[in-house]
């Protein structure tokens, strides 16, 4: 029975890589849900992955990013470009599934087109950025699709998630949104290397526009490139030829001085960093019992200890317990 | 030199622990800026610290939760009561400082009553929730202060770490937050036990009202306790006096049957998960040499490897060659 799954694993592989549709889809599924054949999945796909151009699309809810991907998503396919779009819902943290359900997605023809858009739930970890979406974009990357569109909800943690996912992260914004994400700004604007503020035929676009750049004047931060600012109305079209135009402009860029394979190391270098602990993580709570645990909570509780100094006595005579122990101590 | 500081330490602990507010605010910047004695004062604070009653206080930017806050301190002081408040305020993911700098603080005449205020940035680490915040707290709560309260900006990961630092969670909306505030409603709607929709004066707080007690209503997530809603406006004292009952009888169910302990019991748990993989992070990091990682960074570059076969493999060969290996293997 194993042998039979490889071998369908297989076959799905080599269908996804020649572009099939359904057989990406059900590769996406099994990574996503975690099946035991994912890390060999996700092995036998790397090395084709790497090709394509990763777009970022943040933002506030409510700014009109999938409007704006829609109209993207146009654009590229007009330029003979195939696209992949990887959703990410945001959910709620307890349950684990989406609470908003199935969004009405793009009005997009995607099949007359070279496009597959997949919408994914947010989990817990690597913030609001889905648990395997990088994985999915990794897989329509190897498939194939040359411009990769991962677009997440602004809040929190994903804006970091997703700077660390992409080459160009968008920042969209609308002229209402100037007070309510006051808050976010601060780590938005440290990410975006596009900011479209969005919906700019209502009142208040120059303003943020001007706020925008008032913020990036005073930011600290040492930039080789000067993010800029487009004014569209995505839901007429308007201003986008200027932004499609402007996410080139930033990849010529990227493509100069081998910009991009800079940012791409930094990137993996995270990745791996955060893998390493979490697989490391992984062995601790093995070789830990669980009723060692349940010991420590009620001890720390009835002594009323710190937890900081009890985590650390705990996690060093577990190490001396199990005959681990790190050479240098 | 070693001794005289420890003394020192030694010195500001008893005086926090007699609630001198110079020397609380002293402790708080040591475990602030994790100076070496942090675990030392934490060792010592731990004992005097779980006798106060926890609030937190989260939502979307500009709902009022300051004026709410500052509404709350006085309430809480006329009956004699004295609080320690933590605000959280966000920061740049990358810079680290606070880009809001010193928000203007609440109007409050903390001479005349018993009160302590502290404003923190928010770290990248445990997500809004400043990376000391809970520390904060606990030294306040250790020093005498019988109610805390947290204050933290409701967008992301915090309002996760906010149910996980306190007992009863307040959520504040705004008739106008009802849109923007969508997506986080999903994570705010299950850590809320109660909801304060703020600036009631104005249109719309009654349909905003309705809308949470569907979404209540809709959530299959078992309750204890059914999440009441007030409607205030807090800048001119409307409401407070029924949101303060409210809150109080919030207590009086945590208090019945034990499950305030054990909501406290289950944040430890928590906590304490947290902190061990941490200090199981700090030693494989001590452990691995820099040039190990890069070389693996290099190498997963090279051969277009994936991320996560490549990171398991450097832990199973990082634990071999260190002598380390799980028992259990």
């Amino acid at each position: 029975m194993k042998i039979e799954k490889k071998e369908l694993v297989d076959e799905l592989i080599e269908r996804s890589l020649k572009g099939e549709k359904l057989s990406i889809s059900r590769l996406i599924s099994l990574v996503e849900r975690r099946d035991e054949y994912a890390p060999y999945i996700m092995e036998k796909i790397a090395p084709h992955a790497g090709r394509a151009y990763y777009i970022g699309v943040t933002g506030p809810p409510g700014a009109g990013k999938s409007t704006t991907v829609d109209r993207l998503i146009g654009m590229f396919c007009k330029n003979n470009l195939s696209v992949g779009v990887i959703a990410v819902d945001p959910s709620s943290p307890f349950s684990g599934g989406s609470l908003l359900g199935d969004r009405v997605r793009m009005n997009v023809k995607s099949e007359k087109m070279d496009v597959f858009i997949r919408s994914m739930s947010s989990g817990r970890v690597m913030g609001g950025l889905a648990r395997t979406s990088k994985e999915a974009a990794r897989i329509l990357d190897a498939c194939g699709k040359q411009i990769i569109i991962i677009e997440t909800v602004g809040v929190g943690q994903s804006e970091l998630d997703i700077a660390e996912a992409t080459d160009t992260v968008l920042v969209i914004l609308t002229p209402e949104s100037g007070d309510s994400i006051q808050i976010m700004k601060a780590g938005l604007m440290e990410i975006a290397d596009i900011f479209v503020v969005n919906k700019a035929d209502r009142p208040g676009a120059e303003d943020i526009s001007t706020s925008i750049r008032g913020m990036l004047k005073r930011s600290l931060r040492k930039r080789d490139w000067d993010p800029q600012i487009f004014l569209t109305s995505a839901s007429v079209s308007k201003g986008m030829d200027d932004l499609y135009a402007g996410i080139w402009s930033h990849y010529d860029h990227l493509t100069e001085n081998l910009r991009l394979e800079e940012r791409r190391k930094r990137q993996l270098r995270q990745e791996l960093h955060t893998r390493i602990e979490n697989e490391f993580a992984k062995i601790l709570w093995d070789m830990v019992q669980k009723k060692d645990i349940d010991q420590v909570v009620l001890d720390t509780w009835l002594r009323r200890a710190d937890p900081q100094n009890t985590a650390q006595q705990f996690v060093l005579s577990s190490l001396k317990e199990s005959g681990l122990w790190p050479q240098k101590q």
